[in-house]
């Protein structure tokens, strides 16, 4: 059975990897647009920078993690192919990555995907598995799928060469717009949160790292207010790329590097999430109205001047046939 | 009882007319960019390149016409106030001109406008006067508000300050992307075809400019077939900014430099805006489906090879509590 391969252990991911990541995926992914508007800005009282990973390619941030993992592996790993289990954009960009490589994905969904995210995977010629819709099946289905093909576990986020490709963000953002003084971006399993950490506080120490969270999925604020790691139970919220626990390698840095997690309600989601799009023109998926709705709550830090604030757009992979106001 | 001023009397308008409207119009519009994707080339065999109106200010390419007619009104004359009367995107765009140029602007909207509509005028500070829903009632009512008021009638298309103004569309197009054959845009009367064929024919006389039309409104393809102008009658298609029959200036203009009027349904309008959304992430509104749907058409003009074709996306102001697939 083929384990994951450590190149970077956690305690030790610098900038530096962050920066290899850039160049391993910077002929894949693209460098996807700062964006601002001004209403939103009068709304706020602050400049939000918004980087729109909803242009990215598979509608995600995701594929910078997902091509820069397979960017690691060797030719005799990538002939076996890479399997994962994600219910969201993982699963997309993992497929379009396998695509890239020359190289199969499976990928194990819950029988309650959506057939969006569904379609999405075979359109990029990757193998859907079915599971039952519980972490317990959907890891024992992946680990089956492992042992019966060699393929590499590619997990959605506990992963350095995850981590590090998520990073390639925050790179951007400051080369893009330098004065940032703040960051935002959503918090699920922490994979992205923790890469900006990593590359965002090594370019420019005084940067502020928020992390935006659904009050219904919300164990990152409850692990950072309890100052140690509590799992997530029982999420309830619209932000389905939102609804998994922060993990082992993740879960420490983001302890050591985030200001503060700011918790909005589904309310506001929906909320944000339709004046964004009316505002902007742009559709973000709910779990990326969640950092847009952070800037507005009163959750948010009272500063005493305007400030600079990069949001992370995080993907814009929305069902429409199913839209949360309507 | 004020008249319009004609500043460039229509047989004359030049390329100079619209690089005068660009220097006006430069401190308020925005210039909008030009954006591309990869997945649509590859359905459509030809290399798109997407001029995004759907963000410029007020969500639409009118303002483009607003702002710069305005900026042709003497303070005496603005100090009166500006009417029109229009459903569309005009109506917003004026109304955000207007409190740009700390003016009023009188809106007469059918009674059937929707609630989208009508609060973009509102929210930039316009006045909303209701008519009945037929063209000689919004008509009379606009006349009645000009010799209330005083207000200068700015219509929405056929006016030589407004072609020229939405001509900066393709002055733009051509700077960002220089090797464009063929431009594409919805017609509806006119006003942002007839600005393009002047500036995009002047800059680039073998250039092709191609007009996208509803089948449900097809006066232009009628009165193209014709040889003479032929009105609208009984309009019936989605796409609500493209009723209106052509005008007395815009028509000429177009018979003499359009290369061929492309007609799409109602059905391809909603697939293609629907293909759009989900693949660019990007909000357009009918209207600009059409020019989209239009290339992938049957009706687009067959090539011996691919084209690199500009596509004109007219505008973002969709009302999402009811999208045409749900």
């Amino acid at each position: 059975m083929s384990t994951i391969k450590l190149h970077h252990p956690a305690s030790q991911l610098v900038l530096a990897d962050v920066k290899r990541a850039s160049r391993h995926i910077s002929s894949y992914a693209h460098r996807t647009p700062v964006l601002t508007c001004q209403s939103l800005d009068q709304m706020a009282g602050h400049q939000l920078f918004f980087k729109c990973e909803n242009l990215q390619r598979a509608g995600a941030f995701k594929f910078r993690g997902a091509i820069n993992a397979l960017s690691h592996l060797s030719a005799m790993e990538l002939a076996r192919g890479v399997v994962t289990h994600s219910s969201g954009n993982h699963a997309g960009a993992l497929a379009l990555a396998a695509k890239i490589f020359k190289t199969r994905a499976y990928v194990v969904m819950p029988s309650s995907a959506s057939d969006t995210k569904r379609n999405a995977v075979l359109e990029y010629g990757g193998e859907v598995i079915t599971s039952l819709p519980n972490a317990a099946a959907r890891e024992a289905t992946a680990r089956q799928v492992q042992s019966d093909t060699g393929a590499v576990m590619i997990p959605p986020f506990d992963h350095p060469d995850i981590i590090a490709g998520q990073g390639t963000v925050a790179l951007e953002m400051l080369q893009q717009v330098p004065h940032l003084e703040y960051i935002i971006a959503p918090v699920g399993g922490g994979g992205m949160v923790a890469g900006i950490c990593i590359a965002a506080k090594a370019i420019s120490p005084r940067i502020r790292v928020l992390a935006a969270e659904p009050a219904g999925a919300d164990d990152a604020f409850q692990s950072f207010k309890a100052n140690r790691f509590i799992p997530q139970t029982n999420p309830m919220t619209i932000a389905d790329g939102l609804l998994t626990s922060l993990g082992e390698i993740t879960w420490p840095i983001i302890q050591k590097n985030v200001q503060a997690i700011v918790t909005v309600t589904d309310e506001e989601i929906i909320h944000w999430m339709r004046v964004f799009w009316e505002r902007t023109k742009l559709l973000i998926e709910p779990s990326s109205a969640v950092a847009v709705a952070a800037v507005f709550s009163s959750n948010f830090p009272r500063t005493e001047s305007p400030k600079n604030v990069g949001i992370v757009l995080s993907g814009g992979n929305v069902n429409l046939n199913s839209l949360p106001w309507n």
